[in-house]
């Protein structure tokens, strides 16, 4: 049997355990695997592009596990009443190959993009940041700020979404949760005066949600919104006067807003950072980009945590998803020995 | 909510409708996706190689739908109970990116590898066809005598394994399947005078299962163990005088017979065949291989004709993989509004 965690468990369970307080433990998983970095298989994720959007496969290992993620972006579906992204993966055996558990991922995606996002931020960010401006305030929005908070202590937010609608919810939310939420009237407007900036829009275009002359010494950006070809978020002359880090630049480079300047253009690992080979911020003028676009090591870390986490805990079910017939070479046995199965 | 067919529903499945009944049907499935071979979206699968074995994912797409498996190959697992291989794959909407069903597919796997060898058979096999031998008898080994049976009715078996056991476990499921089992002495006593000979045996090394000398003018040999990268069943001799059909050439080249005689040995592609851009068998004399192993295709085939044949009966279940918030845009309300859950 797979253990395995469904919308509903996940929902409770980060309903249990607090959203901010599993993203800082989180932070944790994804600092000792970023620490690790060079012992995973790394390949970009593969994608199958359409023109509704893209679904990707995302797979990692180490020597010991292997970690896949499923997942779609289209932006046009909330016009329809979806979402955006949805996503569901696996943690397997190397040993074995056989699968260990499986998730849904939507709730855990969100979970992981804001810890990666704090765990960039705590070494990017100005020291004494205090406001963190949103831009874009759809599914990701309250996951980023508890992330920045877990981490940062950033409780004051200043929001702006072109959905007056998305603006409201998050404000509900984000009150409840206990942070200040300033209502911005543009971008600009959010963005002025705030020490950290995320941008977490949808639209599959080379958009320019931040332009240049919004952005002041001292930022730093985190740009989760850009994540695929043709869908980027910043003004590239903001890229050209900033730091940029990365999390896979093969990966990046096709996906990330650093596609607009193309493989010259220089960036830092992240996983250099965070391991103390490669030096963060290193001047309260200097501006700083997380090009964040979503690597396969993120889920990784996603799914360990979520295994030592539930395991064993009514948060984790079991699915009948191996074949374990008495002999192992006598596969064929399961059909001739099948029950009845229940009707609806 | 996602369709889901769990290991004991797919089980009963096969038991209601007959494994041989369902190969043929799920034939024409495959030959209508192989005739139209160039409206998929294609690559060769994804491996990440361990010294255990090798864990692959294997997406594909066409307009409406996205298809993936996730499968391993550990050769070393019989040894320890286990199945040499598991699977399980997700069936996917292209317009919203949502998955529509997930399913075991280590039942799946081998009632597709016994369909698509029966397709390639019914071109390739000498007409008149009377006499299958089979070299390995492990797992695969009854959906393939069932496949052969399926499309040229043969019922008469020559088997041979280095394993006894597994050859009485064999003897045991085909005898009950109504067919006639000659126990050989030998791969060579197992293969003299057959008409279609099938290799299906697991070790990850280049073997030579089947020798030079073994293969006499008009056989067909369904070459399917050799599939990865160092794991191939046939002398390189066979090859050189022999016609090879290969399911998709980039993949072949690296994971099947071929790979011991490099990119410049000819090979012909079985979807051109299946259409009629190619020939097929065009004497009796001619040895024909199918050098398979296994492509994205052939599963996207595969949950295609599942789900056309379990959607809403009692041999699908529903499971919760999709968040589903009332907003779409609420994704955090999955936590605030969560349930309890009940402990086990």
């Amino acid at each position: 049997m797979v253990q395995f965690v469904d919308v509903a468990h996940m929902s409770r369970w980060m309903a249990d355990e607090g959203v901010q307080s599993l993203i800082a433990d989180l932070v944790t998983y994804l600092e000792d695997d970023y620490r690790r970095w060079e012992q995973f298989d790394k390949c970009p994720r593969l994608p199958s592009h359409s023109e509704h959007g893209v679904i990707e496969l995302m797979p990692t290992a180490d020597a010991e596990l292997y970690g896949f993620k499923y997942v779609n972006g289209h932006p046009i579906n909330p016009s329809r009443g979806l979402q955006t992204v949805t996503a569901f993966g696996a943690l397997a055996d190397v040993a074995t190959g056989y699968p260990l558990l499986l998730a849904e991922m939507s709730l855990l995606t969100a979970l992981r993009t804001a810890a990666v996002s704090a765990m960039a931020a705590r070494r990017l960010a100005r020291p004494g940041s205090r406001v963190h401006a949103l831009v874009g305030t759809g599914t990701q929005s309250e996951f980023q700020a508890l992330g920045m908070r877990a981490v940062l202590g950033l409780d004051d937010l200043r929001i702006w979404d072109v959905d007056p609608a998305a603006m409201d919810k998050f404000t509900r939310n984000a009150q409840a949760l206990g942070f200040t939420v300033h209502r911005a009237t543009s971008a600009a407007d959010a963005v002025r005066g705030a020490d950290v900036v995320t941008t977490c829009t949808a639209d599959k275009v080379n958009a320019t949600i931040l332009t240049d002359d919004m952005v002041e010494p001292g930022m730093h950006l985190n740009a989760i919104g850009g994540d695929s070809p043709g869908k980027t978020e910043l003004d590239p002359a903001i890229l050209r006067r900033a730091d940029t880090f990365v999390e896979f630049h093969p990966q990046t480079l096709v996906e990330g807003e650093i596609q607009n300047l193309g493989a010259a253009h220089p960036t830092v690992d992240l996983w250099r950072v965070v391991d103390g080979q490669a030096a963060g911020r290193v001047s309260d003028h200097q501006i700083t980009v997380f090009d964040s676009v979503g690597f396969a090591v993120n889920d990784f870390s996603a799914l360990r945590f979520l295994r030592d986490r539930v395991s064993g805990s009514p948060y984790a079910t079991e699915i009948d998803l191996v074949a374990e017939p008495a002999d192992p070479k006598d596969l064929f046995s399961l059909v001739t020995l099948a029950s009845p199965v229940a009707p609806h």
